[in-house]
């Protein structure tokens, strides 16, 4: 069999290059080009550190490639802004690619609501939503999917404890809480002074409180099991990689603590990316390096707890992204992804 | 004026050494002894690398030696365990000391309560509760008070922006959550390998869920001005001072964001270690070094977030001791702490 | 082919952690088992976040079982402390098994520099000095060889610079500067306050001045080239991986600074895991995740400069181990090291 | 007596900051006015996080200002950039205020140095060197001294422990080598993506090897004592505050360890900001937070290895600029600076 033919746009940013380097070590896929401006004619196997054969001799092309990139590819990753890629997804879908989008660009259903979160007017209306590539909770794109949004990092960090106690009807749809802390590699690379070492190291604060874009993200994926509302907040932590949700929701009737566990423990029975673990098992040192994500439920009487945690470049970005292009073309899910461990480790 | 005589109890932690190094500096205290273990027979001023003349030739005794240090003493505070605090706060008020117990051990009404959240019958239940110093929610403590209980720090970050909104009716009393993140000091010293730095640097994680020890010291303050149920998370941040606390509350039929945070403004007006500011501007960094807490306050129709930040070693620990020392013995609030200021700057 | 049958005992160590990880995903050897006591009993893909077919099913083992590890390969990874691995390398040697040993049990040449240098009488002297495993300086282990000393992270830091130029006579023997700086994790493990996360962020400090155990070592592998003598210092950083040397030697008169570049560069020409670069370039985060070193040199009339940096625990430990494995068993260098890249990708 | 009025230009960045809050805090001046354009209209003590009365209503005013604040002041201290200092002081100086420079404007000797080290052509040659402020070296400014040139913060670290060595003989003058350390606010504030968070975290690197613009600033004060060659390199280390060097050099005949250590013992007995300490405990913690400096030495027959730690922001630069205006006006070299304390404590 052919290996499939896959190009990354915007292979410099953090989860760009994480992409990059996944595909060049993925089993049934062939890295056929990536793009950077700013590395642009360099090789890329230097500049990730990798040795892998796969890599010998590429080059980052600049963004300008793009379409000539994707013209070589079977599959497209865009690791682009949500601007860049609400104009290019569409482009590359109508010269028949499977695009997927890291961006936000195609994960809200309403495009009225793009210029409040996103700045912009969505150019491709009919296109939203797009499939949402949360596999463990949509599964694989339905056959003939040609594109792909691939969650928020803090939506996908939020919705895989959440969504099944939700779905069995465990925890009340409305005042759910959640309360997210993220390293900054989130927030991508960063030449601002509020993101220099000097004043992040030490430091902790709230951000983009009640105006985060992934607040919308988390309530409508949501409501597709129960209409519901809920609270975001968003930290930046002093950590590169890492992000971790704790979320609040009221029990109802039929909740108790083993109710809850055995709910995710069965959602998750057979999903190698998920472990439901208990709480103090729900660390960022677990999973980064990894496209796990770790999930743990406590309650009594008043309140339930659910916690996630995920590496917000791989299950909450590139590993995840490779995991919907594993679905979509009928890999293994681990394919390109099982070899990644701990960097604690 | 003669200067009030000071002693500190167990001067080695954190926190101890904070409050040895305050009141060297206080313009109306005098240290004449503290205590540790560890250092015992080390210098004071080398040990803290502080060149104040009041620290000059001063020594570090053994704990042995708290009784003779008090008997120096007008007031003592003690940065001792709960569990040490338990016995000796007794002793020493007995003798006519003033007590100011940085630990648990005075904090909870309920001598019942002891065993579950501390791990020990407590020894003199006939104390409990003492006065809770929390200055800017309860003022100086009462003429002839003999027994402090300084706040957790937790509770102070918690309680400075949540407690004024309930006061005023604001904010429904059921249903708060309190999502809490510290850095390390607050665990104390600690040779675990769960606390070495190869752990806990670029990691995050929830701790005691469900079963932290400042739940019900939360829970209890906050009922002082409504009866109130509240669920509280505290997290372990890889940095070394400070303390964010993100509360989540519905609020009332009354509530708009202008109240809200006219609220605050107006419990906090004059308040010299309150700053009343915007979301973003509640930062570790902004406090970190200082007695200050900064609160703030937002809401749309379902939520209430008021946010809390503390140095968890200063306006958390011993800065607020010092502070309740002033208040008790009528010095201006500000004695010993106005130079303090941002370690960041 | 059969793969080759490999065990790891020490498994749980930080560098014991990432050989079994490396060893997991190799693509012409098979993990049949690894020992730990602190493990014992739990699942190995579980414990190190690896979703890796080999590792299904499989349980770390207790230390005492390391002989019936041991007995069912055909070669041995020995990520135990010195005095353990003296012991048991003769036994496994015994056995007819290939021994690579990351400890420095074995790369001392004088048994009687084993007390003042690692504290025990060497049980096995005839052993020294085994083969000492810096494949870029020393090729590939003769045949037959049964017994690898794996080097020490600083010495490898330190020689991969300086050796070459060395050799070639660019660089007078005597009066060497090696002054380093390593991560946390080079000294494993730890449960003590000096190693809490309170005392080692935001710290530096020099350690073992005049008296670490790899300064012997690294004047021991120069004399092979020419008699040298030097002065080596060790700093602990407040990171998790990664270790950077910064070596100051006088030029001879032959030296030019392109001359000095270009001895580097013949000398590690084809070799897949040392690249030669610029002062600027030999950064921690270039190769921290990766088996690669990074070294440059530049020099004035007064002196040369060469600098070295590598992951104390990949290069400096586990991954020089599997090279030396590859190198041993005649497999391409980099099996199973190729798809290692940055951390900061 | 009235207190000295005192300026400081260049109040936003990380020393400026530092430096008006130690005037805010000194017993015996008062701080008339400081500029910031960044912070311009903003007040002083909020941004400070400091409640001092001294600093109630005070305001940050435009650099424009500068000449207007130096009116009013007697003495003016610049945290401006060095080609800034080197046309404000000579104007300042032109107007009889007494000027502590924090630049490197006038530390060197050599006019024609400047272009080549700090890229601008020095348009005051005839201040050329100004007295350089290194007290425990140099003692105070000498009557009528008008421009004291602060030293730099790398200079201080590597002069402290090597400069009494160098002049009672103990060390050969030629060879030395000098490695350094610093945190990055010794670089200022940035917002750079080289200084990034995701950048600098879990990184260390080398910088300006061999073109490091205290490289002649450190050769030309040894010198002073004994004509020196040395070789300097700064290092960026991942923390906020301190500056470790840690200095290389050959023993004369005379150096006995004893000797060597009664030398430093000698040169700073009685001296209140110098600690003469064993090597493991000159450490970054030791020192971060304080204007202290420790030092310490140890040899055996090759070499002399000479340590030296001090806070950048404090020793290195803000600090030390008081004690320099504190020698200069005849007030106790303590004052303002003896309530600093360690930040770890």
């Amino acid at each position: 069999m052919a290996a499939l033919r896959v190009g990354v746009i915007g292979a410099s940013g953090y989860s760009g290059a994480v992409a990059t380097r996944l595909l060049a070590a993925h089993p049934f896929a062939r890295l056929v080009g990536c793009t950077s401006d700013k590395l642009a004619g360099r090789l890329v196997g230097r500049e990730l550190g990798c040795r892998l054969p796969s890599l010998e001799g590429l080059e980052f092309q600049p963004n300008a490639d793009a379409h000539r990139v994707a013209a070589e590819s079977d599959a497209v990753l865009l690791a682009t802004s949500a601007e860049v890629s609400a104009k290019l997804a569409p482009e590359l879908v109508g010269h028949g690619k499977v695009v997927i989008d890291l961006s936000g660009a195609f994960r809200l259903g309403d495009p009225a609501a793009y210029p409040a979160w996103y700045g912009f007017e969505h150019p491709a209306p009919s296109l939203l939503p797009a499939h949402y590539g949360l596999p463990e909770l949509f599964g694989a794109p339905p056959a003939g999917t040609k594109l792909v949004a691939n969650p928020g990092c803090y939506p996908t960090a939020s919705l895989l404890p959440l969504a099944p106690l939700l779905r069995e009807g465990l925890i009340e749809p409305a005042g759910l809480v959640i309360d997210a802390k993220s390293g900054v590699t989130g927030a991508g690379r960063q030449a601002k002074e509020e993101y220099s070492f000097g004043e992040v190291d030490e430091d902790l604060r709230a951000y983009k409180v009640l105006s985060h874009q992934h607040s919308p993200e988390i309530t409508a994926i949501l409501s597709r099991f129960r209409p519901s509302k809920l609270t975001f907040t968003a930290h930046l932590l002093p950590i590169r990689r890492g992000l971790l949700a704790t979320a609040y929701a009221r029990p109802t009737a039929q909740a108790t603590p083993e109710r809850l566990r055995a709910c995710l423990a069965d959602a998750y029975a057979g999903k190698p990316f998920v472990e439901v673990v208990t709480p103090h098992e729900v660390t960022v040192k677990s999973v980064a390096g990894t496209n796990l994500a770790r999930v743990a439920v406590t309650a009594n009487d008043d309140v339930v707890i659910a916690i996630g945690v995920i590496d917000n470049l791989l299950k909450g970005a590139a590993g995840q992204a490779v995991q919907n292009l594993n679905l979509a073309f009928g890999f293994p899910e681990t394919a390109g992804l099982d070899a990644l461990h701990r960097l604690a480790a």
